[in-house]
């Protein structure tokens, strides 16, 4: 566990993905390609990390993080997907959604805040709004940060204790322990029923910060294969990163 | 052809039915549903006078008639559905759209404005996406209605000659009759296509105005089936609405 | 008081008011202009059936009635003017507000729904405010509808007991009459203080629904003075509209 | 000029500054502050780079980086804060605005974007403008990041051969040295005619990246006054910030 890749090793990996990130975004503006990336996984899975790394060199007016509040009054009774829709990628745009729609396939169940048959419904429709989302030709990668038990309790730790990080402290992280087992059991069901051919799960082995970045973008480069790189970036390694099967599912790849 | 009913019983039928209407929406302001009526046909077919009659007694606040001027070029490269979904009804509103995401199926490849793979994506997806949003318990009614060819050819040529109906003329409406076997070839299909059990076509013969506007509100009551209205609404005419069936496609229903 | 005028006349005038409006409609499209025409008044003093005279003949797609319901918890925080701002007129549209920003001069001060220092505020702001919108090319006319204290409770007292009226009874309706003397003072306070050259109140005693509906399209024709007009319009009624002058506070032209 | 502080110092200060704005931030949430920060100045003088350093320890869900692309035809036409006014931070928010409206202070007038006119009705227009904000209860403070004509052409050139960066160059970089003078002029007219009590310029030497950086941080803390502080924050270094006065136009604090 913990991080084995040494600071220089990464930095080179690094710039040589962050390269075929700035080359590979240049052509998706100029054709107009639209691409969504999703990013969930636990608390502490390493999101926002992984979104910072992969936007370091991007462009700023093309490139939109987005990580919404939790629904208003009204929000609530709307259609589901109704206050995400306006954020999805205009021509020449990448989102990157920090956390997602994907919220009730897992922290709105497992925390009540959701009833199982909105749960239900949720999971039901999701792969078919996904596939139109595909079908009209925009690009989906659905990433699922995934991370062992003890490795999210020193994170979170470090987490509480660390005064810098105290705006990241959210009242939800007490429970992510304590509901480890619910959260476990809700993501299998996710993954499991929302993996589809138009978009897939792709899981991260994200023990390791720094591997865990680097296969993010490795990943995301072959899946958007920009035919005009100056190299070819180096292939996601196969330890860390992998389309979800169901069989990850007590295998021992997916931590329990 | 032409109007029939005298203006003293149209009134009549009208304020009870306008009554039900209201208590009707004042239980969906209560109960907080959400309704999206669609109203299509051809140019002229009565859609504006049909919305404005049902909704003249009912809450300007909780009411919303949509009406989208053409996409921006931004608009055009996105998910066909993103710029109506923030459109969709919150909790306790009615939106009313006159015209709607079916210009695809209609005005759109009969003028040339998409291409015959977008109407061939849309007619696929279109019903899956509002099962997605009956599914999500919103109401659904699609009002298609339906007039002759020389009704449409007066109406069209009383809109041109009287100077008040100036602002209702577009440039479309000189195509209207010349792309007659057009526009009926393309309603034919998006009828047959896109009528689902979760959201099924309601054609409405639209030749009397009167007899129009009152069938609608009539089925619109029966549809949403308020449990607190002082008198049962009238029943719509079966001789002027009713639910899509295919035979309507020649036999002499729907106008050709 | 009440309707003097017979309804062949008033149709008469209307329809030629109207159009004008409509040449003047197509001018301002034309030129793509922009038109802010703001409704206020006492409940039930006719802003939306001036409203609905007014854009009868209007172009549904370049025309909007903006009716704001309550602020949510977050727009009250928000900078006061911030909700109704993505709401003006874009180049070509006129944009009709039924009530409007002067709600923090009148109803809001009046039923303790904002601190009396917010109120000062907004009285000093909105002048600068609407200068600012002058100023960057924009028309805005303010049309104060005025009736008395009798008019009134006949009009309230008819919409309680008319059940197609149901919906537009409001539980401030019940203060209307009760608060009759805190609205008088909002109002002469609110006129006086911010009619300004840039934007200044029209006035329009409205006890007659006709004619101060005709009243108010004459007066915005001239102020718009559309060069295009097939014919004059009729002068506006001096003794039913007029610029807003201190000396109307007490001098009988505003009720009390 | 460049770089004169060690990176084991930068770190060390930078950390007690972050800890200091993370300890803000939490009360800035608690108390429902709103909190405009607007930086401006040439291509190149570290805008992006300052907010980075400043937002690196805030809150995601709170903090807004607003950076428009160019207006659309629509937004053109219409008045021109009204594209902006959308994105004004709600309470609890703190929103940084990278460039801004001054774009029509600078950028605009200086290559033919917008007519001279235009010019002087904003820099008339935004002291009100800002005032209208502050007067509202918001916070906003204007940092211009000032750079040396030679510190210019040296970033832009790195820019230009750093292939990690290509995302960065616009065509407008190429005439930054160009128009160098046009820019200074335009700079010296809109610093004199908009730093107003309510929200005063505050001009940064920015030569340095990591002092400018420092110094951005310290005055923001001084002006926000956060009664909590741990411990309190470095005082801004006189010699690379202050509040902008005219005779800093012509005495060598503003490079020329």
């Amino acid at each position: 566990m913990g991080e084995k890749l040494d600071d220089d090793a990464y930095e080179q990996r690094l710039d040589a993905l962050q390269l075929a990130v700035v080359e590979t975004q240049r052509w998706l503006i100029d054709t107009g390609a639209r691409v969504l990336v999703i990013f969930e996984g636990r608390d502490a899975a390493g999101k926002d990390g992984a979104i910072k790394a992969l936007t370091a060199n991007m462009s700023a007016r093309r490139t939109r993080e987005v990580s919404l509040p939790k629904p208003t009054e009204t929000e609530k009774g709307q259609w589901y997907f109704q206050r995400y829709v306006p954020h999805l990628p205009s021509p020449g745009e990448v989102v990157l959604f920090n956390r997602s729609w994907y919220n009730r396939g897992g922290v709105e169940p497992v925390m009540g805040f959701c009833t199982p048959a909105e749960t239900d419904t949720f999971l039901d429709d999701v792969p078919r709004f996904e596939a139109m989302l595909v079908h009209g030709g925009m690009h989906v990668v659905k990433f699922w940060l995934d991370i062992t038990r003890s490795e999210q309790r020193e994170r979170l730790e470090a987490r509480r204790t660390d005064p810098l990080k105290a705006l990241k402290v959210s009242p939800l992280d007490a429970k992510a322990d304590e509901k480890w087992d619910d959260y476990t059991a809700a993501r299998d069901r996710m993954l499991a029923d929302t993996s589809h051919d138009a978009a897939p799960w792709v899981t991260v082995r994200a023990n390791s910060k720094k591997e865990a970045r680097l296969a993010v973008q490795a990943w995301l480069l072959r899946q958007l294969a920009c035919p005009h790189l100056t190299a070819a970036p180096e292939t996601p390694d196969p330890d860390v990163i992998a389309r979800f099967e169901p069989q990850q599912i007590g295998n021992g790849w997916l931590a329990r």
